[in-house]
């Protein structure tokens, strides 16, 4: 929650209407803009800059390019009691993901346990946006992804044929805020290892490997590389089975059928997701779940601390208290982050205020 | 698959009647018995001896100190369209694993997405054996545990609150075996550590740290310690979230009411499962999946491999290879774990007969 010499402070209210102006130029429905906007601001809120409107100026390119559809047909286009198939029509991964999310919700009302499989959608920002949408209404939110770049080899290989895959499972709790996990499935983000190169300095050996598949702790080599999953062939495992899981059940792109988000802005990426929802009352009684989650939650906050460390936290607080903070203060955003709003202000017509 | 001076080979078979016979020794009834210890054994076979006959000492201990139910009465206490609840009356976790994904799959049968919550289980071994049971069906399989012990910190704790906890995910191919994910959240599987022990053998730094919260290559010294999560936080994240939904959905021990699983012989532990079963056919015409999973595999499998690697493996099938071979050839079973095998066949009449 820095508000450092590198930053500027922007209010969240005036950042989700630039996102919003600018998606507008380029076609985008105002309703969708909005959407979209308050997903990615909420990335910012949450300090999950990564996913948040650093992603803006790719998806406005991509919109510009032809290369998103900014008014897609989202449809249905194959149901069953306890499952959904959706086509995004190359529409904002925001906007894809959030929309089938909410109808897989809308299904699970019924006292169901709901799976959504998304097709030709979008790079979705941050998964635990989608999960923790099933939190309101008393269910277990889980999101997997496939991810808009190839940039992880095979555990033992030194092609890239797989994406730093995220997924996110958010578990309703009580009194207490949720638990919400939220991860990708490499060691350390391709940002360090770009700044470490830019600063000439050593990375850990376990962050990449170069374009031979060797480990190296050379930070230019690894950029030439890719990035190492964490655990080593847990990370590898895991980041399959996710992509598999957000692909496989409705012909979303995998492994060489993905294209690269930045690099390839001629074709639609066809990305894929899947969404599931789980409600808690049809295993046990609400306030029993309510009263137990809460004690787990209290049970894991109040563990010794060790030596130098404040206090425990659960997935998902600090960003919950990132939130509030920066609801109230603005969000600090990265100079070099707002250098490229403002340009893309300048194009469209559109000026980012600051707090 | 190296048969070294440190293990002898014994026949799947040999090793199968003689946990049977144990087990039935101590009062379980010889179909649950065989049934047993088949599992126990398939996780030798596959090369997860840290799931295997290692464990066969304490169940039976458990079982003869009444700390484990013998003879359980496994009930559905509760049902919905696509979820139960299921009440494992303490018996052996892999009885009532097996018992609660066969009527989860059953369930799924009628065309649904079907999630089965356990409680008053125990130690259910090798979470993989459960996914891969829906695979035959057609089904992607999803299997979560809690720990039967809490060795693990919060991230930034002092205190074992959790345990470390595994799950799996197998997903059906065509042509082709299924993707099987397996991991549990430490950077190694404590039983791994347990296996060591029994060997004298040294274990990587990374693995544990000791109860003074240092790193350690003594593996009894990291047995009284802590296992270290994958990836820091995310390991810790994601253990949490594992042990949640296997114990939050029905009742199941969390936290501070967790018991260890070799320290007391006295109390049932009440340990939790989640099963889930997702049929594919309910999202995607089987042949057009089946082909595509292959093309998947082969994709990845056809990676160029990094210099020094034969090739690239998939999830689960370094694990099918080790079986076949396995099953043919004998089960290399360390000298250290057939001693305390051979302890225990003699206080029950039993022989265990080498290959």
């Amino acid at each position: 929650m820095d508000t450092g010499a590198d930053t500027a402070l922007i209010l969240e209210a005036a950042l989700t209407r630039f996102c919003a102006a600018c998606l507008e130029a380029v076609g985008v429905p105002r309703p969708d803009a909005l959407a979209a906007s308050a997903n990615l601001v909420e990335a910012d809120l949450r300090g999950v800059e990564s996913h948040g409107v650093v992603r803006l100026p790719i998806y406005v390119q991509r919109l510009a390019a032809g290369a998103i559809n900014p008014r897609p047909q989202i449809r249905v286009v194959r149901e069953t009691a306890t499952t959904l198939v959706v086509d995004g029509d190359n529409g904002l991964g925001q906007i894809v993901g959030m929309e089938a999310m909410r109808l897989a919700i809308e299904k699970a009302k019924q006292g169901l346990c709901v799976f959504a499989s998304v097709r030709n959608s979008n790079h979705y920002g941050a998964a635990a946006y989608y999960a923790e949408m099933a939190v309101p209404h008393g269910m277990i939110g889980f999101s997997y992804t496939i991810g808009g770049i190839n940039h992880m080899v095979p555990w033992g290989g030194s092609e890239a044929m797989l994406g730093n895959n995220p997924f996110a499972v958010a578990i309703p709790a009580g009194a207490e805020g949720p638990v919400v996990l939220d991860m990708a499935c490499s060691v350390a983000a391709r940002g360090k290892i770009i700044v470490a190169a830019k600063e000439g300095r050593p990375i850990p050996a376990d962050w990449a490997v170069g374009s031979d598949g060797r480990p190296t702790t050379d930070a230019v080599r690894a950029l030439e590389g890719f990035v190492q999953p964490v655990g080593g062939p847990k990370g590898y495992a895991l980041t399959l089975v996710i992509g598999l899981l957000s692909t496989m059940l409705s012909g979303a792109g995998f492994g060489p059928e993905v294209t690269h988000m930045y690099d390839d802005l001629e074709r639609p990426q066809n990305i894929g997701h899947l969404m599931g929802v789980v409600p808690v009352d049809l295993f046990e009684d609400l306030a029993t779940y309510g009263d137990r989650m809460d004690k787990a939650v209290r049970d894991i906050r109040g563990v010794r601390p060790a030596p130098g460390v404040e206090r425990v936290f659960l997935p998902g607080e600090r960003e919950r208290i990132a939130l509030a903070h920066r609801r109230a203060h603005g969000i600090p955003v990265g100079l070099g982050v707002l250098a490229e709003l403002d340009g893309l202000g300048e194009r469209y017509g559109q000026v980012l205020h600051r707090a």
